[in-house]
């Protein structure tokens, strides 16, 4: 089938229609910052001016501001597998992997265990929890082979690699790391809503993910951490704010834990950020990820197909198993050849050294648009464009 | 001089209009979230709009999103006497507070000492870093008493009191921290906005603070954390998200921390609630923080005035320079009293167990505001309309 024929047979197509895209750009970039869609900016409009300008502190209460973060994270949870009462929204993904890796480490003797191909945020809080235990970091791209070893006490993981986009079996991995006696913690961040994930029958322990990639949520809008039920009374959590305490509002000199999930709330959170992506969750109310996924995987196995007729060289896995929803090529002159897609109105980016990366978000990319994008990708290279003095380097962001 | 002639006479009175404010409300709660200003919602409107809406991931670039956080901790920093190149925005106050504290203590030996009666964040995250690196806590009431023990590494101290409304003498403290051969982290939450402050004249090292009181940034607006020039170079922070790093997008395996105060950014900010702290700070742009000051102490002996009136027991320094901008009532029954008072439109919130607490902003805080609030104030207790029972305890947020 061409384009034209699969974006008219393609079920999701209409969900596009929720999203607010700017004419002229073809935006491949939305597992960095996912695109706004239509009912954020009302949403954000009646939080400044009713709930904070009228409410004002009422609206803790009455604005229900204060459940917020255990009420989002639920909404995250069911696009996770987990179910309500694990899951809570706030702060920096590398805020939560902080805290939940040291909470993962507390749990077992031994050595955290971790990716070396993943975010660099995973590697560098990695490390200094790694210092703050007095445990070994030992950065691995066989974590079958690094469980192997004895005295594993975390795997800390990503589901999606954000450089090559590869895909790891989360059940497969997380048995493996319970019969080696470890805990793990997965990094969700190129996974949440682009798959079905099942947390908890995978019986997955600690999870932290992202929101503003693919879930839209807005830029550096919360991340999510996820305890499973059967750690949270134990859950032992260095960032000890007064949100997380059972009794908040007695405001006691001694920190007692929530009992369940929400001792995994720190401080006060960014309500505008928090609330805006309340509102970016609601394109997902009446969608199902399954037929995300299976949209994402034809999406990938069109562009790669497309650039494996221009000559490029794919480090995406072929294997849709192993596949995220972007797919990344190698090019040696990566920055300039995106900054001069980019001015052409393709917008991806790019990992360095070498890697131009494309994301595809199934409830609006659509198949018309990579064949234009290949199009003017093939252009820019094969026509030397991206050489000319104007596309040098610029930062990206993820 | 009555309320009328002091509204009349007050220099600031012109400000107030560059707020919103509800009709049929006396605000005394500013000093949990400050009220929102004219500005803040258009500005919202546009980032999310534009900004995230039509530049979806150049905003980055192109609106100026990736140096956010420290040109907006410049402008808090001019609000607190602090040099250019020392305040970065982000976070919530307990991460802030984590972050910082860890530094600190890392740079002595010995005990980390902190105000017993402080807001309960501090005293929990306290506990939490002292576990971490083997350090004992020491909470006090006197610290001049405390400092004068051996091995006292920091002191950790807040500027304004959250309960009693009582300040510190930031520049005589921070020398006899100094003294003792400790370092010294100010929180400066209750202050900063509502007095100003000499962060770099006192010789103070780091400082973090909140944005959404008398700043008025918004509900949940990151907080701020601010590190004297002499210890950037050597501040050795423990939450090394990838914003921090020299080399952000280089993505390369181990962290290098920015060279100057930008380490201490962390991951990915929210973006919405940052942006909205920065409209808000536009409100500052020509006011007088000596302005401020002058009439948010005449604000605080006018409402003890009334208060000694009506038998009240005030709390708080009647000393002008030990007071910062809220004055607190003790009640037995400061839940339903301020309950009461809330329905009769006087807004302002209880510390438990007995605190009932009013907060002044003198930007937007009038005489006769605080004269009517008295009036209603004493009418609820004498005619001990709080006893009834819909007046029962419910929460309040600071």
């Amino acid at each position: 089938m061409d384009a034209a024929e699969l974006d008219a047979a393609d079920p999701l197509a209409p969900v596009r229609t929720r999203f607010v895209l700017p004419d002229g750009v073809i935006y491949l970039d939305g597992n960095s910052l996912g695109a706004l869609s239509g009912g954020v900016g009302g949403r954000v409009g009646d939080v400044v001016g009713r709930q904070w300008g009228e409410d004002l502190v009422r609206a803790w209460n009455d604005d229900g501001w204060w459940q917020a973060p255990e009420r989002i994270g639920d909404r995250i949870g069911a696009l996770i597998g987990a179910a309500p009462g694990q899951t809570v929204a706030g702060d920096s993904t590398s805020v939560q992997l902080f805290n939940m890796l040291t909470a993962a480490a507390r749990m077992r003797d031994g050595v955290i265990v971790t990716d070396a191909g993943q975010f660099p945020t995973d590697g560098y809080i990695a490390d200094s929890v790694g210092r703050l235990l007095g445990r070994q970091v030992v950065r691995t791209d066989d974590p079958y082979q690094a469980l192997s070893r004895d005295g594993v006490a975390v795997l800390a993981w990503s589901t999606v690699d954000f450089r090559t986009g590869r895909r790891w079996d989360m059940a497969g991995l997380t048995a493996a790391a319970h019969d080696a006696g470890a805990v793990v913690l997965w990094d969700l961040c190129h996974a949440v809503g682009a798959l079905p994930m099942r947390v908890d029958a995978d019986g997955v322990d600690l999870a932290v993910g992202c929101t503003y990639k693919y879930l839209s949520g807005g830029p550096g809008s919360p991340a999510f951490g996820y305890v499973a039920r059967r750690h949270q009374a134990g859950l032992d959590l260095p960032l000890t704010g007064w949100h997380g305490h059972s009794r908040p509002f007695a405001m006691e000199p001694g920190y007692h834990p929530a009992a369940g999930a929400g001792r995994a709330r720190i401080g006060t959170p960014p309500m505008l950020s928090l609330l805006a992506l309340d509102a970016a969750l609601d394109v997902f109310d009446d969608v199902d990820l399954d037929a995300v996924r299976a949209k994402s995987l034809r999406l990938g196995e069109f562009f790669i197909a497309g650039a494996d007729e221009a000559g490029f060289e794919v480090i995406t896995p072929r294997d849709p198993e192993a596949r995220g929803s972007h797919v990344s090529l190698r090019h040696p002159d990566a920055l300039p050849v995106m900054a001069a897609l980019i001015e052409a109105g393709v917008i991806g980016d790019v990992r360095p050294p070498d890697v131009l990366r494309f994301g595809f978000n199934a409830l609006y990319t659509s198949f018309g648009e990579l064949a234009a994008a290949l199009g003017i990708l093939r252009d820019v290279v094969t026509s030397g464009k991206y050489r000319e003095p104007r596309f040098q380097v610029r930062a990206t962001v993820t």
